[in-house]
């Protein structure tokens, strides 16, 4: 099994990586190699398999990143909410153009013999608008509100017909909300639902732009990956035409977000301000907060665990790595 | 007024030019300027106010095509679906950047004091899928069946994102087949539903590769020139995000059809041979052959006409010079 991750370099491809790299092995079959893209080239990962690493333009793909004989094509790359958002053309290039560019990779794999690779790709939340008392059906359209979110939906209807002519044979799973995700804030309007959980587990401060009572579709990052590890080897002809999935989130508000982060340091969420800010609340306001995810649960993707069990995980995976890349003295110290 | 139809040398454009000729005037307005752009500059248009002909590449689209001032912008330019089955880079490459290179010549308008354009964009029925029992709501999903439709529905994605950013004023339309078209068949898998009433009416043969009972959404030249002006100069606050509509068109079956060609000239339908077509019916097959469109009805679009009428239409607008173009003798000579 050959595998490419585009965006690698990133949070969550990185997650995936170590992921291969622990399992050795994909849907029952052996790992034979792992490439990893990104802008730049992302740090190595250990493992029982060779891996490489390519750094370059998503538009300008190198053909590295993606090798002869590539099964599954892990597309993760993109600029996210708040950034598409601000640079229009970027976000379009990146999202839309990129994601053209991986089409036209596969095609010049089948026509050199090879089987269309299965292309597992991160659709959004963001891609759907609906307000707060909002619960999607699995048929529900996509009317985004935001940029990001309305060239996540043309991707998928370009990966979508990518498959129907054979060129791969793409799952795009549109993500809840991640949390929560190590490191600093990034520039995805939601990057304020991990701040609020990991900078007072951090003993810092943290904005919370919404109210307490505001209801978000989230998920976690183990149960994202598993989520892109089956995708990767589902029996896809059971699709049909309709190759996009809403995954089986978790829909938890702000105030029970902050008392699972009181539940493992309590009295942390005091650190949280509450600081309006429109320009984001405009943003995730229209996401909606709960799905049916029906159909996800019959194609066999995993149900997600509750929200304590969410933050423990952070504890357990993430909070003291990412102390240390930030610095901080250690809790109590 | 000043207008712009990209596609101004195509059916649809050569009819809406010659309506906005007649009429002098939009939406109550005097047209101040009429600009058609095409592959190849379109004929020329007598009307009470300046025409320009512009000829080019759409996604490397002249200034001329849109000047300043523009306040309304046709885009029909398209590559028609069985085409852009056949030739999947040229389909995405019109279909796709050309719509973008659209959005483009708007914000640089924008950018330099205009008003936002109003963009009246002609997407498809092809956008959809669905059996031939299919009565599609409003808020049906688009799971297209054919690159054309996916390409359509990602434009429209493209188009309502940068309505909501200010760069432009899109209603796109999802026209139904359009029936009868003049001249000689073309390359969309549609073009059989035209044919089968021209050609007998012509006192030619035609083929048809579908069965009687076969159900279509159509609609006349006329009906789509109503919804294209009225597109032009409606409220569209009233639309929010969801920039796109289902017309009101009709469902009819091509026995329903070729009753209708009867009528006009008793026993021409005999002149239609049953020619199976796989190719063509399994495109034209998941089409869905009817749509509720009462939002359509309550945004002020018109209703549709009987059948009967549709070929009526025809005989009076278009059979006598198609005879012409084509060379034909006059009827019964």
């Amino acid at each position: 099994m050959r595998i490419s991750i585009l965006g690698g370099g990133g949070f969550l491809g990185r997650k995936l990586a170590g992921r291969l790299a622990h399992d050795g092995k994909l849907g029952g079959s052996a790992v034979a190699s792992l490439t990893l893209f990104d802008l730049a080239a992302p740090p190595g990962q250990a493992a029982p398999f060779p891996v490489m690493t390519v750094g370059g333009d998503l538009v300008d793909l190198p053909s590295e990143a993606i090798p002869e004989g590539t099964d599954v094509i892990f597309h993760l790359a993109a600029v996210v909410s708040a950034q598409a958002e601000q640079d229009y053309d970027l976000g379009r290039r990146v999202n839309l153009r990129g994601t053209d560019t991986v089409v036209d990779a596969c095609r010049r794999l089948v026509a050199g013999g090879g089987k269309p690779p299965r292309v597992v790709f991160t659709s959004s939340v963001a891609s759907f608008s609906g307000g707060q008392e909002t619960v999607l059906a699995d048929d529900a359209r996509q009317v985004p509100a935001n940029s990001y979110g309305a060239q996540k939906a043309a991707a998928e209807l370009m990966l979508a017909d990518a498959s129907r002519r054979g060129f791969l044979d793409a799952v795009s799973i549109r993500l809840p909300t991640v949390i929560v995700r190590p490191g600093r804030p990034n520039r995805a309007a939601s990057s304020f639902f991990s701040a609020i959980a990991r900078e007072p587990l951090l003993g810092l401060p943290a904005d919370l732009p919404v109210p307490d009572n505001f209801a978000a579709w989230v998920c976690s990052p183990r149960r994202a990956v598993d989520w892109l590890l089956h995708a990767a080897t589902m029996d896809t002809t059971r699709m049909g035409l309709d190759r996009s999935i809403n995954p089986p989130g978790l829909s938890t508000t702000i105030a029970q977000l902050l008392r699972a982060v009181d539940d493992v340091r309590p009295g942390a969420s005091g650190l949280v301000r509450r600081v309006e800010d429109k320009e984001i609340a405009g943003i995730v306001g229209l996401w909606p907060p709960a799905f049916e995810a029906i159909r996800a649960r019959t194609l066999g993707f995993a149900s997600h665990e509750p929200i304590a069990e969410v933050i423990r995980a952070f504890v357990q995976d993430d909070l003291e790595t990412t102390r240390i890349e930030r610095g901080l003295p250690p809790p109590g110290g």
